[in-house]
């Protein structure tokens, strides 16, 4: 495993910290606050589910015995702050959203399965700390948590944990079991983005 | 204290987590999410309060290590989901959520006892840990939070982990302080779900 | 640093503990809460932001081992209610926020330089510390968190972590960064809620 860690690992861990970092800027612009505030808002959006995760697995905090993660989110911060709100797709947020989604799903497995997590766990913990830098996004914005817009969101990241620890476990040589994972939790969270995909709501009644 | 944690302990653990997972999924499914949504709102509400618990007195999170409690919350989820809403008891989001409030104030207050916290503390924690799970999930619903509802539900919690932790300092013998306080507590609860009790508001002026 | 934490920041924290446990009450009383209730708010209000800074430097959660911080809670709490409203200066719970925030600003960021954090991490640790509480009162009272008012509220953090953090680097003397960065991040907040001081907010288009 530590290989695996390694390779291309990392690079999932930096794509959703930067994509995280970039949504929770965005965020903050739209409710016009001032660079700080952005700043703020770009760092515990990026920062929250890894710490929730290193939390879970009982590691170091990622964050805090090295400063390149807080750097890099003041970095993104500062870009997506002075980039005019109109020059971006529309849904920019929701789309950074996706790729931190499916990257920290599957990198937050693969470091609980390192820290010799059973399983299950693992997939767990990565879906949660996936998922809950964007609803700390939103509930600090005062906005509805994007859980409860009845899209495929934590299906996604189920798909892309599930199927990382699955393939991991299955023994698939190493990067592929994250490609996979990554890729297809991507696929879903974009199609639900695209064309409103939805699983079918409780009844009601 | 560990013949105290392998005997009567394991089961108000058990049955606070199923308790709140039923309380998380009911309310995914009134606000009607998919199933994947409603399973998310069980296990962060039934996983939360235990999570910061074990966070504060510094022990492994109780889910990681062994993936029995997300498997039961996936359980509880699957059969609150199946059941039609006008099956349940009205109400039962709230009774299942009292069941779990005093299971947990006394759970948690034990555990940090038996992890060497003072013992005032070891109350404290059992209180906010028992609070917590049901916070998380109004919040995360976008609902007001249960705590502002003009109800004994700190309250509640208060009384089973104090009387639990005054009994057991007192020393009294194994499973009566935690019988003691989880039932009372449940009792205070029940009475105001029942008559909607109250403690005084203050006087707003 | 350890005289450094044995003398003038002890200071710190009793005042960023008590003033936080006074602006949860407030709030908690102008929601018309019980005691408990209040008494709860209080609780964490203030010990939410310490909570979370231990936790990011791994160390022991500083109101578990001794009950002080509890007690101390209870004690505010207690005269903060008993105290009718009409008797607070107008804003009051601001300017009990606006010492807690400088105060905590500057102990997290000295805490977790103590234990070892990169000095960029550290304050930022101390901003983050030093802003939950608040956040986590007003999300949990159900009210706009103090972060969306567009005032220096993060700043304020900022400065008292950023000055102290960059004083002690620079190898000024033990009292003199905490001194320096408690009381310029206060003024800084004073300012803003005197005269509604704020950076430009972002463009919005």
């Amino acid at each position: 495993m530590p290989p695996l860690l390694e390779t291309f690992l990392p690079w999932l861990d930096i794509a959703g910290l930067s994509v995280f970092a970039a949504s929770g800027a965005l965020a903050a612009a739209r409710k016009r606050l001032d660079f700080v505030g952005a700043a703020f808002f770009a760092l515990i959006t990026a920062t929250g589910g890894g710490t929730l995760r290193d939390v879970l697995i009982d590691a170091p905090v990622f964050w805090m015995q090295d400063s390149t993660p807080v750097i890099l989110c003041l970095a993104v911060a500062l870009c997506a702050w002075a980039i005019p709100l109109r020059w971006w797709p529309e849904r920019a947020l929701e789309w950074f959203d996706a790729v931190g989604l499916a990257a920290y799903a599957v990198y937050g497995a693969a470091k609980a399965l390192h820290y010799g997590m059973a399983p299950i766990s693992a997939a767990t913990a990565g879906i949660v700390t996936a998922c809950i830098g964007g609803v700390i996004r939103d509930i600090t914005a005062g906005v509805p948590s994007i859980l409860m817009r009845h899209e495929l969101y934590v299906t996604a990241a189920l798909v892309a944990a599930g199927l990382f620890t699955a393939l991991t476990v299955a023994g698939l040589a190493a990067p592929l079991p994250a490609l996979a994972g990554a890729i297809t939790g991507f696929i879903v969270r974009a199609a639900a983005i695209k064309w409103r995909l939805s699983l079918p709501p409780h009844q009601g009644h």
